[in-house]
């Protein structure tokens, strides 16, 4: 059978990192962008889920409403608006499959084949992946340390034609590390008015910053309903139980509301009730200042060893929160090459070409995790790589 | 904000039962399709949670890969293909949101706007509406109670042009209850293979004979590679949990699994782990006889009222399983104005027009769900019905 799949289909690939994570089994992980297994709230999702089943069984079990469990929705649209500045009056809130989800929703109800989407260029290949599928058309536009350069915003703003909106991850972005500072979140928010296009504003990081000053979200600026903000508690509770959310004006959620019937129905029940349980039952800030101290434990060891084994190899900048340190290979060493090397040697990193809307471009950056390997990891990985770095 | 929604979404409505579950808290719920709370396995659920967070918490709340757990993965294959018929060797399968996510990757994964998908008429909304919502045309096929017309598919395959797939429902159709004949899956099969479209069979209550002989599977027939089979646990563990699964030929598979990274990474891996479990170390097909039980008692109480409170008014077939009984009004009387009556004394019915591929057309069908309310409630509602309808 010679199979007619859709336009935007056709041509998607696998995650590349998905698949570096199924054929590196056994290697140091440095790929992975999987939260600390010791960050996870084992004991509290253990209580919670005895208490559910003995007590509401039934309601774990059953089909729930697309929406999502309403007493959840009435505490994050709390959360939302006082602790994340991420929902106004006219503003809405849905539970999601995980926040990927909320890049699938937005995408099936924006995006028409051929349309452009605007992004940060390196960008989450998750995000990149799902509007690529969707028929869009990426246009990438280039980061500082201090986020998206907004003069190459406006020049993609007038001249790239069907835009529906820009991609954007303001805090600890994946890959680049970098946090947008509130000025130019200020500029993207105004350019987006004026050209007419909406933003999707991604923050699954934002909980996890480490150091710095908080910045508030684009969405807090948003008095015209253009800005739809998506949240995660993958990383604070637990990827395995997919749960996010978005928020947006009230049109827009009725017609995510609509695509996500479509989709999956609802969002699992225990794993709504696993969150909203842990949000009022729980000690969740404390819980979260627990996982915040595990990551800057961790990103500062990662840092350490790079200063020891990697200097004048590989060039960063010290992300404020995250997962990631994005790293510069340097000139004259070909990343492929190095990444190769590295994975025949025993560690996983993700080449950053990955992350790029054209990934055939030469580029020669890597992604490096510091949340999925233990400390011993930590340490052996960078060793290694210095150990691959000195065959240059 | 004038907001531009895509084509497929710009003028999508929620389900219309969605809608009427949320309008009718109170009422006598024969509109829902939720599985009788009694068929849940809540006993099973309870301990395996306990199990599983005892034991393997970290797996339960980490990543997982989109494509499922390998041990479910492993077991259900076996189940798809020695006890559904519906996987062959060069075909793999992987676990879903629901088999609603089924109807949503295939659909990003074929459609594009404007290609046609051919659907049983009337069929199920939450395909109808995925359908709808990824911008393809849906063109309808008349079924009798033996399913589908073949010369009026035939017709259309013929006619109609970019067809990318015929959806059915071949099992206790929902919603109207027919039993796709052997002959005619054979027909629908050779038909599909001649004009060179796929087809998607659903099969959510393949479990839930409570009468007459097992049919094969059109899967069971697929040497072409052109059957995608969609099946689901909602029915016989339960819909909160939202696991599903899709057996297809390796290349769409593969296509389905980078749609599956883009839409929710992954499924559940709670709810993937209380299938597992469910499956291994629980009697199921002891669970399935048990809950097949409630069914035909709860199928018989309803035909019994309806054969004593409505007769001359409402003209049904008797399902062979699955959760609904689709009847005719009597001519003259106008069916809308009958739901809505109905709905006012306290009855809440879907009318049969949301079932179509155009929802004005008039149409004098209802559909009756027994699953959900009690034995009591379907006494009552279909006393209400009675008196209802004696207005006419």
């Amino acid at each position: 059978m010679d199979y007619k799949f859709s336009k935007g289909v056709s041509s998607l690939q696998p995650s590349v990192i998905r698949e570096i994570l199924k054929t590196s089994a056994g290697s140091i992980p440095l790929a992975a962008g999987n939260p600390a297994p010791d960050a996870f709230p084992v004991d509290d999702v253990k209580k919670i889920l005895g208490d559910v089943m003995q007590n509401e069984p039934i309601l774990a079990l059953q089909y729930g409403i697309s929406e999502g469990y309403a007493p959840l929705i009435k505490e994050l649209t709390k959360l939302a608006k006082e602790r994340y500045g991420a929902m106004g009056e006219e503003d809405a809130l849905i539970i999601t499959n995980g926040a990927q989800q909320v890049m699938s929703l937005v995408s099936q109800c924006f995006i028409d084949n051929g349309d452009v989407v605007l992004c940060e260029e390196p960008s989450f290949i998750g995000a990149l992946n799902c509007f690529r599928s969707f028929g869009a058309t990426l246009s990438g536009v280039p980061t500082e340390s201090d986020g998206i350069n907004i003069e190459a915003l406006e020049e993609k703003l007038k001249t790239e034609k069907n835009v529906k909106f820009l991609y954007t991850i303001p805090n600890f972005q994946n890959p680049a590390g970098a946090t947008m500072s509130f000025e130019k979140r200020k500029a993207v928010y105004e350019l987006a008015k004026k050209y007419g296009i909406m933003i999707l504003e991604d923050n699954p990081y934002g909980d996890l910053r480490v150091s710095g000053e908080e910045v508030p979200a684009i969405k807090s600026l948003d008095k015209d309903g253009i800005v739809i903000y998506s949240g995660s508690f993958s990383k604070i509770v637990a990827p395995g139980i997919r749960v996010g959310f978005v928020t947006a004006a009230k049109p827009v959620i009725a017609k995510l509301t609509c695509a996500k019937q479509t989709q999956d129905v609802h969002t699992v029940m225990l794993s709504q009730l696993v969150v909203y349980k842990w949000l009022t039952e729980c000690d969740f800030v404390a819980h979260i200042e627990k996982i915040k101290a595990i990551y800057k434990r961790k990103l500062d060891l990662l840092c350490d060893c790079m200063d020891k084994e990697l200097k004048g190899f590989l060039e960063y900048n010290r992300p404020e929160g995250g997962l990631f340190v994005w790293a510069k290979v340097k000139d004259g060493v070909d990343m492929r090459d190095f990444v190769s090397k590295a994975a025949a040697a025993g560690v996983a990193v993700v080449p950053g070409n990955a992350f790029l809307t054209d990934m055939t471009r030469e580029y020669n950056y890597i992604r490096l995790n510091f949340s999925t390997p233990s400390d011993e990891d930590i340490v052996k990985g960078i060793k290694i790589l210095g150990e691959v770095a000195k065959s240059y």
